[in-house]
């Protein structure tokens, strides 16, 4: 059993992390923290939890972070790389749902999170925590930076073409579309329910912070720069991201082939057959991405469809995926959930 | 481990069986039937099921249900009445989740179904899988009628008060709304999302076949015939249930205590602190009723709130629960869901 | 043409105001106040209007409302209350869609509402807007209270009942559903997307604002204090309140025929057959309130259904509709829109 | 006042048509038909019809279709092609929502509609009813092909560019997401609230029909033949169209004043201010489709976003904007409603 914390437990990757922790069979959560809500029983907050879950929020102060194996920081960004120095040092292993460590150039990182990095040598000693990418490093890794949701779909639909080097690298195309719980628990006008159903838009289209995550994944996965336009969209669903990838074929291969190969062995990624149209309801509460390849008209443009659900491959699923690797657990233990259907 | 077979799982109350059985730790799923769609592996139709459920539809003639410990019926009313017989003398248990053996006046079962029962007989015999009401009877069951979802959310919310006398029974109202997954897997104008999204209306306020179940269970409960109104509704979400029930208090009562008392070891009924308000999500996915009290103004009525999953403790969980009773098992067995929040 | 102002134009009443303003033959829109976005074009924060509204939100201090012939109201509760005097001394006419002048005895609004009434001498004036109740008042009237969602839909619905002294007035029972657009277009988590959607309950089961308000029309047509236990539901919709009521019958009558002549003339409100089950879409965007009635099984409690979409005739159809009275214009006047369905 | 029939009243289309048409002050409504519904009053079906539309649907024999001046066809595809001849011959114009008339390639139009053709010499004749590329040769034509809504979003929103040959046409990207309305009023397992709610998909990648139609307008419009990837997707809400366009720029222009020139004229084309970002409910129930333009990081790709509602200015609202033109009537006739958000 290992010791968990969770810093910032009061928003949606937090409830999903603490629906995951447990029902996991090697954790043990001792500390939930959230100053607004310190005293709080999170049942009482999060009444799907009632019966499962006997913690109370604590304050960040008085948690005894530091006698924890493992943190999460499902808090938003500029937290953990206040916070995570002193853990690591105590010997406290740390992942972090939000992006503080995801962007190694710390310069990049400031100019799109708008604030000064208060930790930039940990950045350089930070995992990126795509498991199907940087699986033995996270083995090792004292702090993970878990991916964000759409990079999570994007990367793993884009991986094998772009490591194939067969496509046209510099004119990348993601159309994403994400359920609003990607706005995450926050109070504003534009993710109410009277805002946002029944209603589709793109947003950010000049330039969402999710575009140097990708662009950085991609890039190292190519071995060389690669051009990505991003545009995300807010569609009227709770969970769930579906993006859409198109690449111009540069050179032919068997396609198909080439992405079973590559996910082979991975417990959560899913290549469905040549032209399967994967819907975001098939990955619904579960930590699996399902991938499905199109060649439309046979012309020499590749469409790739990937999906996940957002809060869990995305985000908290995820991030128990980076524990069970960083504790050497089963990778899919506390994972084995079916999606929910309909 | 038991070898379990499902007859009819292409409808809603199918795939949430199958959700649930094959994350069950003593179920063997053998088989799954369905006419129309033989021969197709089930995770064709239900992508959900990929890598989970390695199964095949069978043919109905071909499955060798005979050879199974227990048998789901998830069909349409009508089917079971016509298989149990057969499945009951070769030593097979059964659970119907259909309607052909919750009613023990065949006259009026035949009267709100509008067919001849095939099987009185068996009528007679089956017990009425409400675990909170009839564990033990439970236990020895060759058959379980499972519920309906409407009549596990409104007996669970009135039985304690029924039971205790201290209401009106003759003018008990449940005013219920129900999720579009309640109509089932059929292609039907009326559940089209078009129609049925950003939408709410009342049906069947004449009589629902619902009524009479309530009726038999509440009265058996309050030892006398209990009058009720009973208006359904259907609500834009896919799954969920909640029933605002209305007693009128003839003989005052300590009425969350008498709860508390008739709940307190049940594994799956979770009474909140008085004057909660329980809403669907909390149970969405998970086993679980969740039941609140209030007594608006003081006055003379007191207002109860019901919540279930109409495909988990309105269903599949609950004839989970009824073979998890049957067999021995730890109640809760392949039941731990957490409720999938937000 | 008449001038007319709209104080508080940022929210859902708001800008449904605006939507039939717009389109009214006999009004010019001469200014929208709002501190918070003073200066910006209107149809900047809402793009649905442009072309259509061509004015910029003007602050409250600058607007010249007092050359305005009517002014609406479309703030908070509290608002109206402070500078409505000043309007009727300058000869303006005002409509509150806010609840400061709905509930005649101040004592009991000072209760509900949380604050110091601002000017109790002008309830004493105001007209409650329920044109099918109170026409004649309203076309003489300086101040107009523009009822609430719930009110108008529950009051319809239970008028000819109450009147007729049919039924036993000490236990009405209101059971109202309504969307979330309801809530207001106000930054809370309870009404986020990802809080509200695929998800019902109750609320404010204890006591809500509108109780007051229901129970002083109803005792007012019933001659007599009535008893109400009124339970409001979110349920995930934008628009529309589904009220369903009960009644328990103590002298018979032709229920149908007692509606059919109450509201004979009335232009929106619209009779269903008996045994009908209208739904919210069916006045979605219209100002119309249809209704229905059952008699279950034949035994003594109505049923009566009840809908409107509360932003129309729950609000600003209903504020437009007590305009056209108020200037002696054709009462259809503007709000001749079809619902919108699907 | 012209004589207007319905072809086909009974699906979202069909009661759209209607909506508008009992608005429009110079139609008289002389007959809708249905084989199915004969005789039942319209506004029984559609009940937001009531006291607004008091024809019944009339069999498709005994309508004298021929004394209607226009008549739409509402109708699945196939239907109008064999009867719009012996209307036309009879002195009555034709409107088709359908596909028949809207392929210039007759062979073409076979292979994806897979049906031979009945009238391909009216094909030749028949004018295709985009007001914005067609608007001269409307206005005498007898008979009028409405386009699909795809093509309507997704060629306003290329048409300019693809004009100005300043993009790339052999590689178009087209990512559009429909309402679930767009799949019709028919009884289907794949569009119930219960699959389609929650949900996002792609579908059609292989190959949809309105492909065809939109590369025929674009191919028009650019004088070469334009190669297209068109990805079309269900999202869930009722109404509305998201059209994600992906073009590579070729040569440098003002495309926003590129643009704005080419829609200075049009009564329902509204393009918004470069950058933005337009949501469907922004033209929800109203004949108008919103452009925005973008050029993510000022790279060579630019991006187009342009928005429909599906029903209106994707079906009924341009059939009766093609009416509008054919009889001379201000364009805008009949069509003046503002959009209904929230």
């Amino acid at each position: 059993m290992v010791k968990v914390g969770v810093v910032g437990g009061t928003g949606y990757t937090g409830v999903e992390l603490l629906r995951l922790l447990a029902q996991h069979p090697q954790v043990e959560l001792v500390a939930i923290t959230s100053r607004a809500e310190a005293g709080l029983p999170v049942a009482d907050l999060f009444p799907s939890l009632r019966r499962r879950v006997d913690l109370r929020f604590s304050d960040p102060k008085n948690a005894q972070l530091t006698a924890c194996d493992l943190v999460f920081f499902a808090t938003p960004n500029g937290v953990a790389m206040q916070q995570a120095a002193t853990l690591l040092e105590a010997g406290t292993r740390v992942v972090d749902l939000a992006a503080d460590f995801r962007i190694r150039d710390v310069a990049e990182w400031e100019k799109w999170y708008g604030m000064t990095h208060a930790s930039p040598e940990l950045v350089a000693e930070a995992v990126y925590g795509l498991p199907e990418v940087n699986r033995e490093a996270i083995r090792g890794a004292r702090l993970v930076a878990n991916p964000g949701c759409y990079p999570t779909a994007v990367q793993l639909g884009f991986l094998p073409l772009v490591e194939s080097g067969a496509v046209e690298l510099g004119h990348l195309i993601a159309d994403a579309k994400s359920g609003v719980s990607g706005a995450g628990r926050k109070a504003e006008v534009a993710t109410l329910f009277a805002e946002a159903s029944d209603n589709f838009k793109a947003y950010a289209v000049a330039g969402h912070r999710h575009l140097p995550e990708i662009r950085q994944g991609l890039s190292r996965a190519a071995g060389a720069t690669v051009g990505l336009t991003f545009v995300p969209h807010l569609t009227p669903m709770i969970r769930g991201i579906h993006a859409t990838l198109y690449a111009r074929v540069t050179r032919e291969a068997d396609f198909q082939a080439l992405y079973e190969q590559r996910y082979a062995h991975e417990p959560f990624v899913d290549l469905l057959p040549f032209g399967s149209h994967p819907d975001t309801r098939s990955v619904r509460a579960a930590n699996i991405c399902r991938i499905a390849l199109h060649r439309p008209q046979g012309g020499d443009t590749l469409v790739v469809l990937s999906v996940i659900d957002n809060l869990v491959k995305g985000a908290a699923g995820q991030a128990v995926q980076n524990m069970n690797i960083m504790f050497g657990f089963d990778e899919m233990a506390g994972l084995t959930q079916i999606p929910v259907l309909p």
